[in-house]
């Protein structure tokens, strides 16, 4: 398995509209994209700063998994995902290797990437999601 | 202010020679530093995938803010940290736009970097870093 670059960070917040004004205003990034992922009960927003996004992630409903996190650790960086050629050989070697996966087959995520989740349980503690972009 | 990326993401870990295996081994990175911070009391580990590094932070004394940190949150993410070419400047620029500075002017870091941090509080609960290159 070959990581190439982080492909983005989640950044977990209770209101993108109250952040904005940070990440375009202080810290000088774009936002290009507002999506709803809906199976994920999240409002995302994205900005590129060189080969990485920053996604945050609002939740849209409290039973949300991101509503959670904000409730017991608080806002912050929730995740990081890393780019792969195939998600789907990336899941084979890494349960092999003792990983536990959230998700056992890639499924689409935002912005039409092929996403599969690893607990953290297994990732010395940090939720790490694979990124594998179909269209390269 | 530009940000050209993401200089390195800070993992806080109790012990870097327990998440060495998964680093190395699971996600196929490799360690290419191992360095005390004396004044930050930690000792870091560096791994480089594409453009950022991964540095992990395990505490060196239990006074440490890392310490503090895994004693609160748990172990996991704790800092982002963005390039740009000149730390004095964005520092100057930011504290303009209400951002509260915990380091006032830059410092060094490891690797030999200038760098200085940002006040979660002023930062959407994400402790930043800015890191600037002086042989660059």
């Amino acid at each position: 398995m070959e990581l190439t670059h982080i492909e983005h960070l989640g950044i977990a917040v209770k209101s993108i509209e109250a952040q904005l004004p940070y990440y375009e205003n202080v810290l000088g990034l774009k936002c290009y994209s507002i999506e709803e992922v809906a199976d994920q009960k999240v409002k995302t927003a994205f900005f590129k700063i060189g080969q990485t996004k920053i996604e945050l992630l609002e939740p849209t409903s409290e039973d949300s998994a991101v509503a959670k996190f904000i409730e017991k650790k608080g806002e912050g960086i929730h995740h990081i995902a890393f780019a792969t050629a195939s998600v789907a050989d990336a899941l084979t070697e890494v349960e092999s290797k003792g990983v536990q996966l959230i998700d056992k087959a890639p499924r689409k995520g935002a912005e039409g990437l092929n996403i599969a989740f690893l607990h953290p349980k297994t990732t010395g503690s940090v939720l790490t999601e694979l990124c594998e972009d179909p269209n390269k």
